[in-house]
């Protein structure tokens, strides 16, 4: 970590801060410029966050850290990728990229097995579809809650496709990791640290949706959180963030991909429907997501989207799914990786 | 609710979407306008977003609401303000402005202590102080927990002062309401819908932050959560959006204030310690809360934020809180209210 | 354009608006709802702005815009993607995804001379390069100015290659346009509008860029400003927006390819290189433009990036950016397109 | 400067970095961290930028600069506030709270004598209207131009008032200063950098907009282009940014005021009209920017707002603007200033 000096810091401030770095346990080397001096604090900054306090010391003027404030999910710690294990068939963050695909809400069982068979057939590897739902407004559909969760188990046992779905509350996390296969964080939930912790506990791996304000790097740190419980199991999610644009839902930020690359290990998922909120949009960017490096997407697919009661506008037919799934397939193998 | 329908849609997508209009219970009413037909669907919109699913038809350009998507905590369902009670000597929503203030955590008895009785000794109305925190990084402080929650209540008792807390998880809300005069929910939990329900069920006021990329609207749909629930007692809390500045941790978006009073009767309290991070910011954008309206403000106090375990930077000492509070009086009597 | 009154509004009020909007020269048409009216103003809105005024008006709660406020760039006016012509063998909006390259500046004859031969050997279309530099700083280096231009013109004598290169100010853009091939627009001067008018008397292609807060109807309505003029050859260009996000220089909103292919018949221009500001994510986003629809990208090639006097650290190599022309070629090659 | 080095990086990378900061005119400085090195770039990095381009080379993790990019614009410069000259009875910069007012665009002698007559009589300094515009839309009204200056001239001549209009093009900046006693430079011109070298070469004070995603440090460099010409006469105007946030026009950012006090000593000024973009919130922000000691504040009002022809739904009318005036000469006195 770095101090930066106020030009016009004194002597006695600077021996302050000096004795202070060392309190914490670093070691301070001073750097004497031509206007300010700086001062280096060397040492494993993780973990101790309090060097930031130094911030409040008179004479101050900035504190530059220099490491990631995140240890598990940071490259350093594994070069490779990981590798996550959803079942005997299905593994995430391979040359394989993987499709998950299915409705917003379960609203029935024939629309949930029609939507999974219809991933089936196209291809796909995942079924998505939320039993618990959190929606802005309490008048809208909460979701079919356990009965939701019995579907999706359905739908499962019917065409062998490992099942994602939400959890939003600490208090039925259990209740639905008795079902799922991916414990899915929605993007409101990023920073509920309760949860967080909760799903680290449990023995499923978990999707963590990116938060529509959420830094990389705080997207990192609330990966941490989960990998720091003792679930190694983390997939990433990018699902567009919270700009001044309106003529999409949110902005897909597929350049998360690539910094990602960067700084982790974790495996990392796009989710183009979320993010865009428009169907006419999915496919693009679906084929982009594929170009640029993700290594699985997250679709939303209903049979009768304008009957769907949640997110119908952003959801493909069936038909357009198979056909994106074609298309995928192509500008996957032109990036040397397979769908 | 206005449907657009596209400029070369035909007779028959347009039977389908006035078809749907009244399945949906609304009343139907065409304009043919130059270029496109432009449909009004006649009826309350509120609790049936279902007719936002009319986007995914054939023909629809787009769907613009009329009315706002929250009832009870519109200005329709109440023309006058809200005073939301705390104590036998403590409202807020009227012409007094309450002041929280205290350190972000608790961190001992005799930090808690001091700075309530700083905070009491400078004419402040309730004491702020986190127990249960919800942290970026899972190696950062988490709180004192039930501990805290005592040293709390010990203040009070000390002091006179009601005190305000974070609930963090649905958990340990009931837990934590045995304790607290004021349940906080964060920002980071300002869509974190299981707990919203929880403390609606509880029988304590709440204070409600915005979160980081929140919409006013939003905040509204939030508080709307609670007081489905049946709890009234919700106070709203501005504490800085995200944006592309870095200069302040977050950009304190002010204009909020009369925003919220054209929209709602609940209570608005600024909070410019979290807004702007950084304590010399906090006194100007305290005075310009006072002045835009704000019906309270809740302010970090530290007796020595130096050592502070968690947002030291952006915490006021007790001297140059008292000074604050005599500025403050200031202003609110030129704009006809007290302090 | 449709008016929602407020729930209490009165018959005088209504009265006062439907006068107002007649001598506006619309057409009013009331729809009597549940809680308010909604008046639709028939008519063609685009070019009578003035029609917002009526937001001002007593019980008037907010004004919906019906139809998008550009024509000429508008999908309305044509159908079929425009072809714009930069040379006998160059034309932008077609088949071929068109690639511009080159450095940032032009630096001297040496560095311009092997950017181009870099470029061309790669198989890259236009030589990009800047002559007059909008920079920041005014203590930065503002470019090589009239003798850049002549430099670039002789690159271009050598290699044939079309010169694409930035136009700053109405005084000096005539003196631009007589050396080069596409005149470009700075995203610092999308809302230039003495300059837009300026460059649409000229009779060169024009590659605007859309601003980094510019909502993708604002570069809509900034490209008419220059259609208006009567230059039809205007290339839209994404090159990131200004977001909340500090990983990346700019974040690249690659969704603006399908949503601009909606709404207008101009081709499509993508920047990896400013919206990333770094080298190593040059590659996957083009990769990802190329995939989701773009016409043509525009690259940043040094042959010495270590040495560059602006934008070194987000320039690829020559021999790096031979390597990303194989593989946009196979991507291109899946989504049915050449380069 | 300082340069953090990768974790991995070698020898041979450590001295090639060594040997650019030497050629760059720096003297350096190592400190050998637990996980990696950092090194120090002792000596005046401003006006060399090339300093960023190591983030180029091998082994470079990244660059952080220690020293604000701007010289002349600082605090260190000259630690007093600027006192900017308007007349020989008008100046900003010192405890009197500068009021600027009028109506957006220029459209009338009768409109302009009206609004020129309403802000002196209720007591405001200076009188603002438009007689360039710089408009969204080429339909939109373009102003009067040298007509209007010199209507603008006129209304001067009966009120005493010194006139600000906005200059938008370097032909046409001299024209407008012959008239004008500020120029303004708008929001969409702020790096407009030929504009801003222009009128820096003028005798005239200068009204800096800040632009819609412009950060404080571009606020102050675009500043230092105009101090760099040799025009000392700089005052600095937040007037919004764009956000997420859709409830008001911009986002009006007045923690921008104790910001700006720290870094700067040119004066700031706000404009609550162009933030908010509703009358409605004018007066409520315009009493919080006095609060927080803004220099200045730039107000719309006109006679007729309902036939403006722009900005109407923004601007006051006289009575309500007077009404204005006196409620922030309370919160001016509060905070003890005078208006």
């Amino acid at each position: 970590m770095i101090i930066v000096m106020k030009s016009g810091a004194g002597k006695k401030e600077k021996d302050e801060v000096l004795k202070r770095i060392r309190e914490l346990g670093y070691n301070p080397h001073v750097i004497h410029g031509t206007t300010r001096d700086v001062i280096g604090a060397i040492g494993d900054e993780r973990g101790k966050l309090a060097l930031q306090e130094i911030e409040s010391m008179k004479g101050v003027e900035s504190v530059v850290p220099i490491l990631q404030p995140y240890k598990l999910a940071s490259k350093e710690v594994m070069k490779d990728s990981s590798l996550v294990k959803i079942s005997d068939t299905v593994t995430i963050g391979g040359s394989k990229i993987i499709i998950m695909a299915g409705p917003c809400s379960v609203e029935s069982e024939k629309q949930i097995i029609e939507s999974a068979e219809a991933v089936k057939s196209a291809g796909g590897d995942i079924l998505r579809g939320g039993a618990f739902k959190p929606r802005t407004s309490p008048y809208s559909f909460q979701g079919l809650e356990e009965g939701g969760l019995k579907l999706l188990a359905k739908a499962r046992d019917l065409t062998g496709l490992p099942i994602v779905t939400e959890v939003i509350n600490p208090e039925t996390a259990e209740l639905v990791a008795g079902y799922a296969d991916i414990l899915q964080i929605g993007a409101r939930n990023s920073q509920n640290f309760a949860l967080l912790k909760k799903v680290g506990q449990l023995k499923k791996p978990v999707l963590l949706k990116r938060g529509m304000a959420m830094t990389i790097q705080e997207l990192l740190m609330s990966a941490e959180y989960i990998l720091a419980e003792g679930n190694q199991s983390v997939i990433l999610c990018e699902r567009g963030i919270r700009t001044f644009e309106t003529a999409t839902r949110n902005t897909l930020d597929l350049s998360a991909i690539p910094v990602l690359r960067s700084k982790t290990h974790l495996p990392i998922v796009i989710d183009p429907s979320h993010a865009t909120g428009n169907h006419h949009y999915v496919s693009p960017m679906s084929l982009a997501a594929v170009a640029a490096g993700a290594d699985g997407l997250i679709i939303e697919v209903h049979p009768d989207p304008e009957h769907a009661s949640s997110d119908g506008p952003q959801s493909l037919k069936p038909a357009k799914f198979a056909l994106l799934m074609e298309k995928m397939r192509r500008v996957a193998e032109a990036v040397d990786r397979t769908i």
